[in-house]
């Protein structure tokens, strides 16, 4: 007895699904346990499909794959929230098993769609939705079971690491880096997303539940992107041995967790800074393993396809074992977040032209910033501090109207 | 209704499995679905654990394990084939799961333990036995589970690694690098099974089984060391860009399984060449994922005992469930393996003084070696090849008595 499931969508990962339970047949049928069949697509325009119209059903409505009993797994592959969301809540309602790899949707109506999968005794799997070449949530709520992870950074936006890459190697512009991403298909049209980080800050939203047990929204977090980022900073971090990337992180600070997107600065020889262009990846600190990290392509349709695959297949297993229903995750802490007092880091800060040395010397004696190193380079200044905390660099900030970037320096 | 467990074998990761078991016991609740209590541990000398004796019973005696109904899951953490595997043997046999850390074990009579576990309806799971920090196998049964692998790659000892790191990088010698390694605890008094490539040989079987489906033994594949490389060498490859790393390879090329254990160059740019000291990693490159890296601790207590204690917690669930007895891998084929005319590769020859230029030109040129780089120095001579065949390479050995090391060159 096969398995059907149903696509909604079939751009470019729905297309990658196709392709992987064309040619991989007899590994999956070994791996889930059964066949898996592909029974219907919802599509907005069925003649665009044509090619695949031998193979499945193409439907413009979704009652069609609701209502269709033989339909066990539903694979959501449309993006944005709706009616995403409705057709998920319908499904799980309607006793189907849902993947998807919607981390917009997932960070911002997880827990209600985890709860109502509880309720509907369904699975809810996502492991796409965060750097889809890298299998980690999954990892996540299996391999760090019994562990207590204490920081997780991530590259976790290809776009942006594209951009760093370009314009830290090759001396690009921002424009010109955002331009050749563009065409090389690592950004897309729009990349607001991307280069202000929401991306990201979807993704470490969803790593924060899976690594900390914790709930927590979009709102609650700094965001910054790499579109404010110039070129002279990267320049002036590589002189002093370092690389910018754009880092979401998520760190218990004392028992609270601290979360941010950023750019940040790495030393040169860490592994992080060694992950380049499109690759995203994850690294993890836990009071067992100590350091890992995992890296791989954080998007494009057959990686994506894999890993949303990867869940199908999952809940396959489940299905014949009857046996659906158990969150993906089942940790669950509450833990408060960082207050401004709670944060330190070194930080880098770059100030604009006008500032003489003996004023800005003496705002940072008087915040009590340490200071390592202390440059100026055609007429502008840039300092790298010893810890402080965030509430000094807010002070600093307030009281310093030339400081025009700051950026955490990570080990 | 606790799930009571025994530990055979109460040493460093055995301790590192009741620490974390003491300390995590929330968390493992919650991903497990039980709580988990070690309830006996067999041990040779009950005095020296008198410091968990109030914990847990201790016992010289495997059949007061074994006969005790209550004891759901059996970690062997012993070590060593024998009496390992009938400990194993007899505990699937009376209807309990297993874990295990025992790569020698899982190398050898893998196959025989497996077959049993699934007569007998019980799991047996041994994450742990490969690369202990890194989730290598629960990945490449569930992420990979659609997806195929052509390639894995492997720094799979951290007691060469770190060797070669302090060669490289310090300019210490192999034995001054050795001594280094065993004060800090990263090589063994006795190095052997390390340095003769014979420890990462039994990971690659392991690992070949899970990324390829195909099961080989240890005496299907060449494995070389670092015991015969010489610094010499190790500086040479690092004039041309390159970093000399023990690589444990498993390819599929054209449908054949090529597997190695050796001394290879990687280029100083890659990410596996930043791998360093007694970190491991795993390169994987397959059809839909692309190249993903995965690195972390190879070993060590808690690393290794957060591992096991996957295992541990995925058959508790299994057992809540009622589902044990599914294989830890579904995959499964029959791959021939390579000869040596369908392996190529361009390889670093290191060529012993007496040669003169001309009779080492002769002969490669007879025997169709492309030659891209030849430089003498000091007297000896160091040849960068195209891509020749194993079989080319095997037929210089025997014509040309001069040469002394030759490495393959990845990409």
């Amino acid at each position: 007895m096969a398995i059907k499931i149903a696509l909604l969508g079939l751009g470019t990962v729905g297309s990658g699904v196709l392709k992987i339970i064309k040619n991989n047949q007899k590994k999956i049928k070994q791996t889930s346990g059964e066949e898996i069949v592909i029974k219907k697509a919802l599509v907005r325009n069925p003649n665009k499909h044509k090619n695949v119209a031998k193979e499945l059903d193409l439907t413009t409505d979704f009652m069609e794959i609701l209502q269709d009993p033989e339909i066990k797994i539903v694979v959501e592959l449309m993006g944005g929230l709706h009616p995403a969301k409705e057709y998920i809540s319908d499904a799980l309602n309607a006793g189907k098993n849902v993947v998807t790899a919607n981390k917009d949707l997932m960070a911002t109506y997880g827990s209600e769609l985890i709860a109502l999968a509880a309720k509907d005794r369904c699975d809810l799997m996502y492991d796409a939705s965060v750097a889809g070449g890298i299998p980690i949530l999954r990892t996540l709520s299996t391999s760090y079971a019994s562990d207590m992870i204490s920081e997780i950074q991530g590259i976790i936006n290809g776009t942006t690491n594209y951009i760093l890459s370009q314009m830290g190697e090759k001396g690009l512009s921002y424009d010109a880096a955002l331009k050749q991403a563009q065409e090389l298909g690592f950004a897309e049209a729009d990349p607001t997303n991307d280069v202000t980080g929401k991306d990201a800050a979807y993704k470490i939203v969803i790593l924060s539940k899976f690594a900390f047990g914790t709930k927590i929204g979009i709102n609650d977090f700094t965001i910054e992107g790499i579109n404010n980022l110039q070129d002279f900073d990267i320049k002036q971090a590589q002189k002093m041995g370092y690389v910018i990337k754009l880092i979401g992180i998520a760190k218990n600070i004392a028992g609270k967790l601290f979360v941010e997107v950023a750019p940040c600065l790495l030393p040169e020889n860490a592994i992080m800074a060694h992950i380049k262009n499109e690759i995203n990846a994850l690294q993890i600190k836990s009071q067992s393993l100590g350091t890992a990290v995992f890296t791989g392509p954080g998007a494009g349709s057959s990686a994506t396809a894999s890993s949303v695959m990867s869940d199908v297949i999952a809940e396959t297993s489940n299905y014949v074992k009857q046996i659906n229903g158990k969150p993906f995750s089942n940790f669950s802490r509450i833990m408060k977040l960082t207050s401004s007092e709670d944060v330190k880091y070194p930080y880098y800060l770059s100030f604009d032209a006008e500032e003489t040395l003996f004023t800005l010397s003496k705002l940072l004696s008087k915040l009590e910033i340490p200071v390592r190193e202390i440059k100026r380079i055609n007429q502008k200044t840039v300092v790298m501090t010893e810890e402080i905390s965030r509430q000094q660099l807010q002070d600093l900030a307030i009281q310093d109207q030339y400081l025009r970037a700051s950026y955490k320096v990570l080990k």
